[in-house]
């Protein structure tokens, strides 16, 4: 199958391209590298060495005999993205190419309207690109659980049935979402659902839970195929955080009381849920929402977690009860549905002390490259409320 | 009350500038004669013969004695804009400065584009102005009917309780945008909604349904101070083109059967109903949804109302079925709530034949200055589905 990715060079999108390279598609991708320039900007960088993209294809080519193709240039610009939609004619596009920092769209005017216009105008000219060159390529674009926030009723799989006034009907799931960033991923499901019932494209949401670990089955074991893996204050997730935290010596940064609930999953288990759906396409004209996550946390209980497991190493971590530089709720309902996958065939990979020490000793390999300095959040979601404590 | 209004040389920003001004407001208006230039690419223009804004300005103080402040530029400069908010230090921002048409959006990527980075950039760059400069005004914000779509149940005026599984909250109405445009819409709701929440900002969301007429108190009696009036196939509202289609002899376009169903309101209303959110604001922290407007008809009970009107000032009126250019449902349940506007004192000025027959009589004065060619509707909404009887 003819895969396009974009966003290829990304944490996420270079493993994929390897997986579905692996498993004999042909693959192209498309990056622009701007996310490797926001982790510079932020005066961090990879813990990972991460090779250019060329040399990592290179690499590629000579372990696997495949050779993936690329295409170096922004999304944003629709006569490139058009162009390369028609010379590759996909069948799939997984769509990975965004600004995907909470605090980074929070951080400034400039970087708001950077990500909302990066990512709703990328976007809008894939909708287009494939409506005019390939109208019947499946749109596999990762979205959030975090488009969802925490309603005090069950979340379910994109759509909910309201029945209301005696009147009923199936309508797009409401929407809270937590920050400009996911905003963006709002307007971008907005736009997705208005071209598949218009134009007739079919398409599925990844609304994706919180990724965590180092490694998959084609990264691991030569060191030039290994992907990128952010621990800064901006691109790193909870999970990574606290374990390159935990390494260092540094206290976990738990903001606020912890209680903060959401879904987390694997980054195997990405790969294996954008395999999952890529393999069962939706069909014309649907739109199609799986919220992909395999089980949820409090934060509390993943800062418990990688303590004990930190300690069994031989670590001494403590937790450390950050004023919460987000608005959000502590304390709250959380039950998110996400059996869509599971359907599917989707086997979980849970997270445990093992799991969690693996991704220690991952991290422990280049301890050396860690940036202290990029650790402690700075972004505050609401800079007019000063922290508690402070004039 | 200092007062600014973004778009405040459009079809309803100029009238609303002239309303807040006579009634002693300190008005400030922000536009960068984009609108105009739009109609223009489009090959039309507006029917009434509509003065620069610098005139009119002078017009209006010469009746009136007060002068308007205006600020040229583009809302999608975020440095202009908050120079323009930092300066002006309003009380109440009313924002219509958007790119306003759904065919408009649809015409091609390029003009989806250029639709929701305008109306999302720039709606995004004043809610940072209006965080960082004057946190406690009321932003009173141009939305409309169409973000809804035509759900199966009654739509409420921006919220729903829903019930599920046993537990309740009040969330945002889901929402089914008929257009890029009316995405956008959606996007400036999510995004303003988000700001209320996280930075305790205070908005009301003006959900308009569909406008009509040409002269409102202030603008009638003096040529110098009329408004402009669209009747084009982009940018002209369907109760205006029919009325203009009446008199120049052109059969009126129904799109398909002519069965869908819509709110409207007199312009007169859209004065008094954003008179009514200013004076009323929000609270800090709230985010206010109206439905704003006043009555529902069917295009065909439109075009039938037209057709009676013009017979009997004379007029031959044919109604003529085109193939819906528009991919919508022609027969659907519509049933909008719309009292909370009623209930802060709106007083709807109904829609008859004799308001029909004094559009009619507006509109002959300017029939020379009708351009033809610009009424059939040629902006497909799937260009790949061409119209029925063709190939």
């Amino acid at each position: 199958m003819r895969v396009l990715i974009l966003g290829g060079d990304g944490y996420l999108g270079w493993p994929t391209a390897l997986r579905f390279s692996a498993r004999g598609h042909e693959v192209s991708v498309v990056d622009n590298f701007v996310r490797r320039r926001w982790v510079e900007g932020a005066g961090s960088d990879s813990l990972t060495p991460i090779r250019d993209l060329e040399q990592r294809i290179d690499a590629w080519a000579e372990t696997s005999g495949d050779r993936i193709r690329s295409f170096v240039g922004s999304v944003e610009e629709g006569d490139f993205l058009d162009g390369v939609v028609a010379e590759t004619r996909p069948e799939a596009v997984i769509h990975y190419g965004q600004q995907p920092s909470a605090p980074y769209s929070m951080a400034s005017r400039e970087k708001a309207v950077e990500t909302q216009q990066a990512n709703v105008i990328g976007n809008l000219n894939l909708l287009f690109a494939i409506r005019d060159h390939v109208p019947e390529c499946h749109l596999v674009k990762l979205g959030t659980m975090g488009e969802y926030g925490q309603p005090n009723i069950d979340i379910e799989e994109g759509y909910i049935e309201i029945e209301h006034k005696g009147r009923k009907d199936t309508l797009p799931f409401p929407k809270l979402p937590a920050s400009l960033y996911h905003c963006s991923k709002v307007h971008d499901s907005t736009n997705i659902h208005f071209a598949c019932r218009t134009w007739g494209l079919r398409a599925t949401d990844l609304n994706q839970g919180v990724v965590y670990g180092v490694e998959t089955e084609e990264t691991a074991g030569d060191e030039r195929l290994v992907t990128r893996f952010d621990y800064d204050e901006l691109f790193g997730t909870v999970l990574n955080r606290f374990c390159v935290q935990a390494v260092i010596g540094h206290p976990l940064t738990v903001y606020g009381s912890g209680g903060q609930t959401r879904g987390f999953l694997n980054i195997r288990d990405t790969l294996q849920c954008v395999e999952l759906a890529v393999a069962n396409p939706a069909t014309a004209g649907e739109f199609r929402v799986y919220n992909q996550f395999t089980e949820q946390f409090s934060v509390m209980e993943l800062a418990q977690l990688v303590k004990h497991a930190a300690e069994h190493l031989g670590y001494s971590v403590e937790i450390q009860h950050c004023d919460n530089p987000r608005v959000e709720k502590e304390e709250h309902y959380y039950n998110a549905i996400h059996t869509k996958l599971l359907d599917l065939g989707l086997e979980p990979t849970l997270l445990g002390e093992e799991l969690v020490e693996s991704v220690i000793h991952a991290i422990e390999r280049h301890k050396a490259r860690v940036i202290e300095s990029a650790i402690d959040p700075h972004t505050r979601w609401n800079p007019a409320k000063s922290p508690a404590g402070q004039a």
